[in-house]
């Protein structure tokens, strides 16, 4: 029996008592603040239409890879857990079947950031006092259910409850944003922005490029089969983002490669592109190229540039045939900024008005590299621990290599980069405790006064967010 | 002076006095656990003849690189340790002489686990309550030595005192096993089993590889000449390793690399290899064809796989002239999974019933890749912190870093590594002491319940070895 | 108002109390050793006419990378904080304006190692008890300046007050040291020596490398024209630097690599590299053979070498143009020295009385490469945590991933690496704070007696430079 289970109220503070003070007093200061969510992955249709969220199964499991991968790779088939398959064979359609296994392998992630955010919406959102087990499983399953079918378990009643101030969703330049529209033509006061993400149209190895590429011609009435027109109708699509709110871009590249070729070495590349003769070479090479043409459009419109370089996706053969994209079996490799970074950089390094924020999936490069580079180039901003690493040890490990070099201000403060949107406050609120936890450390080794570390909690829990991204 | 020394009960334990109580209370669970050996290089010699160990010089200095290897990086000449030199040259052969020097220079030892693990075996096997000095080198020396002649101190003797359950040795494809044979056949309780490392006879590069090859032929009848018989001829031996007791095999190539060729290709390097005309590249081909073969006959015959790459073997060309191969010259390097392990991920990586343990020596990978990747791949598992990093602070950056995504059961537990007989309960003890200072700061940071932590303090210690290892 | 602001006694020490009382005992027995200072950038001049310092911009800001770096980061022009253009363009002149421009922008710097040292210097040495802010930007700049003034903070004045045993500059070859002769000459009991830096004529790529080969040639009446000649010319500068109190060499190249070329391959590569037809491979393999060239006549004169490799130089084109070398944009890059240095290691790796000090900007290679090698080679010892990594959390990475494979002696204390002259004491103030906390932990948990923590924390914070450096 495990009734009147809770999540401690120090939960990720110091050990240290005296710490643990800093710690608690910081994190007092910040708790309430209004959540910023400037790079995410929602559906902004739940905003539009204010959606009920479906059953349990549907609504943690079967869209949240980090559980599901996690499961599968202790021998769970994804078929049992729910995964569609490319061919649409069966699956396990029972929610409650999906429910009591995952209960069953509950214990596989100790240990993970996973659990935490899982049991902060079991406890916080839904109000179970209870640690999930097999034995609870199907009570577990009956009252989730039940709450999600009242009112105030809708998208937007939850929007509210979770003192929402701006949320950006991620999405195709092909996108018609009807569902943004859709938001602010309805009066309702929740700010829901796209973020342009032009991957499907500038990554020749993008599937259905050369068609993505004809689509976004049509879309803009511009010539997209010559590199002007193509320049021009995306450069279209972004003021069309911006005119529905958008303030930035993201970019999930393979690498940070950037360059600077002449029009006609471009014209020629992208011609190889479109008609999908493109070496290995030229397709990186062209990718490259495209990221120094979103940063000079930037220049114009002012979005934030957003690069996620690194994550070699869709890595497992098996998984990407079977269930295909996005399945959870993207892994992280080294990955260079110095070097890659630098045409991009000789161009526009030291522009006014412009900002780039880089992440990494390669920690060895926060001290190294990117805390290097953002301490010394106007244009650049480190954004927070990401995907594998927005984790108690991971976001630490950020803090503890990034700011000697770069200080705070070089940081942009904290994004949830998710898609499951009951968890949103309990990612913010990890990260609130991860920052106070650091911050309490260095008020506790006198290497920032307190004073000083209740200016920065809120910077790094709220404001830092709003500025780098304009919001 | 300094008798009445002794190693302190908390040793390893987190200084919070809070933390401290709840790292004590796991390690109570799981300090008397059987100890599981499941990788190891001790001798299988001394099972099967109960061998009186020798002298303390030849006991604990001589065979031990992580000790000599330090001494002589502060000048010290390994000639003046007792260091066998290839030309059979003078060396001290003096093992009271080795020893004071040892003794004399044992400071150079403060701060690393060679230390502790020392002290463990002085202290608690020994019961010498003083810290070695020069000043008692002499009386350290007659005390070891007078205790080393007792019956209680021969071999078979030591493993029950030890609470050995299981431990492996590692040994040649062409061995012959008959120490291992002999222990079983003795009707001794204790259970020796050996590992198949095949490196001598699929490392083209290795000493000898022809010749190898072909005794494999001679041992199984099989027409090892042919690359079809050459893999009838592996398999066959991987047979015999399984029916006295194996249930492993090792792998120590330079890079994780894996190839997925066809025969015909096989073929052709296979007989590159055998002439001595491969090229580097082919030879580093030919071994990672032969890691995705390794893992195919597992299919067969359920042998678990362990791959240890990355290190650089003797890196001292005067170390290797003069005193020969695995001399503590062996260097680590940088070490990619991602793309290496594809080509066999791509057709194994989802089997059932197969187990590949993956070993490194770049800690830069535990969070960038081989976390992910054991997140994902059911095949997978990561092997504890390795060689120059079991140490506690190595071990403690191998569970920070991998926890968060590859949870805790993607781990096989601890594993000592070492030819080091006697300190075997010194490693596994600061394996326990370490694994449990973690778990005790996931508990009073609350992202993990004590109830949990108990779990998985005994699962860390011995179950998931014993599982992992099918033991 | 901040006054009877102070920095805290504890500052840098472990917040656990046990720990904390262990920390401050061993700091008691360090914190008043005079100043080893074996490796920094003060000008020679500063001591040989015992110069009164200028106005606190010129002191602070204008010549300290660390701070208009991190202004610039965040949007100040450099030509705003009176950094000098190469076009002689106009930039700010009035000190108190710079002044003020940094105080408004000084909260940029929290949680920096430069906000430690500042502190540490206008509290300590110039007794202010305010924190710098904007409203006292004006008040701080009097008393700054007032106190400048004072024949107590001329420079040989401080440099006793500061209890500087020796300190070491670092110097081109073609420098003629006439103020480090001078200040032999002056009869002042400081003690200043040379390094020597031979990058402007081992490096082709420098600006300037025929010229200043050229000039080589004439300094010593060599024929530097030819590689005997050029080498010999190299080695009488060296005995020349020697002469003047010089015991170690520096050498700052891209990479590590090392090389051991026959004669006549050196010739070629040294006529191309004067001709500038040098390919950057070329180039590169020339510095290499110039690292091991430089070892081998460590062999003759006794100097110690110190490899700091991996700095991407004046990375921002845009800064390099408008401002010059060395101006805060040097970037660190990924470095290897497993393979690197294996041709001199080979050649000189065991060689007795031959020290060779590695230092690293890729933290990565700490525990992977850098450790295991000082481990091994009795040439090698590896530098203290450098520059984007001198700071407290830098350097307790550095401690925490060498110590257990390197041990504490096969590392060489701390040096300072600065040309800010007044921030030296803090500087060391702060390594013998962090390396006290480490050893304090140590203890507090157990893998060290604390009479061992005394002895070594006296080790690094001034025997083992002395030792080391051979001063």
């Amino acid at each position: 029996m495990n009734t009147n289970w809770t999540m401690h109220e120090d939960r990720l503070f110091p050990a240290d008592p005296g710490t643990r003070g800093i710690a608690r007093r910081l994190y007092a200061e910040v708790k309430d603040l209004p959540i910023v969510s400037p790079h995410g992955h929602t559906d902004p249709r739940w905003y539009a239409e204010d959606v009920r969220f479906p059953d349990p199964a549907v609504l943690f499991l079967i869209p949240d890879h980090y559980v599901f991968r996690m499961l599968h790779s202790q021998g769970v088939p994804l078929e049992a857990l729910g995964v569609p398959r490319v061919d649409g064979g069966r699956t396990e359609a029972d929610p409650r079947a999906i429910w009591r296994l995952f209960a069953e392998n509950y214990h596989l992630l100790r240990g993970t950031p996973s659990r935490m955010w899982l049991e902060h919406v079991f406890l916080h959102v839904f109000g179970i006092e209870e640690r999930l087990e097999a034995a609870n499983a199907e009570s577990f399953y009956d009252r989730l259910a039940a709450r999600l079918s009242l009112p105030e378990f809708r998208c937007r009643a939850l929007y509210e409850r979770y003192n929402i101030e701006v949320i950006a969703t991620t999405d195709s330049p092909l996108d018609s944003l009807e569902h943004h529209k859709a938001v602010l033509d309805s009066g309702w006061k929740g700010r829901v922005v796209p973020t342009f993400r032009p991957d499907p149209c500038v990554d020749p190895d993008f599937e259905g490029f050369a068609a993505n590429v004809a689509s976004l011609g049509q879309l803009t009435g511009e010539d997209a089969g010559s590199w002007k027109g193509y320049l021009r109708a995306l450069a279209a699509r972004r003021e069309f983002f911006k005119s529905l709110g958008a303030t930035a871009t993201d970019h999930g590249h393979p690498s940070a490669a950037t360059a600077d070729l002449d029009a006609s070495e471009c014209e020629r590349l992208f011609h190889k592109a479109l008609r999908g003769t493109a070496t290995p070479a030229e397709a990186e090479l062209f990718r490259a190229q495209m990221l120094t043409e979103m940063v000079r459009m930037s220049l114009d419109d002012g979005l934030v540039i957003q690069i996620h370089p690194g994550s070699f996706r869709n890595h497992s053969l098996d998984i990407h045939t079977r269930f295909g994209r996005d399945k959870g079996a993207d892994i992280p490799s080294r990955t260079d900024f110095v070097h890659a970074l630098k045409p991009m950089l000789d161009r526009f390094g030291h522009e006014r008005g412009l900002t780039v924020i880089l992440f990494t999936l390669d920690e060895s490069a926060y001290s190294r590299e990117l805390a290097p580079l953002a301490g010394v180039y106007p244009v650049l901003r480190l954004g927070p621990a990401w995907w594998f690493h927005d984790s108690p040890e991971g976001m630490m490990r950020y803090r503890r290599m990034v700011t000697e070099t770069a200080g705070f201000y070089n940081t942009v403060g904290f994004n949830d980069d998710t898609r499951a949107f009951l968890s949103i406050p309990a990612r913010h609120d990890v990260a609130r405790r991860v920052d106070c936890s650091f911050l309490a450390d260095m008020v506790a080794t006198h290497r920032l006064d307190e004073d000083e570390a209740v200016l920065l909690a809120r910077e790094l829990a709220y404001s830092l967010a709003k500025k780098a991204y304009r919001l």
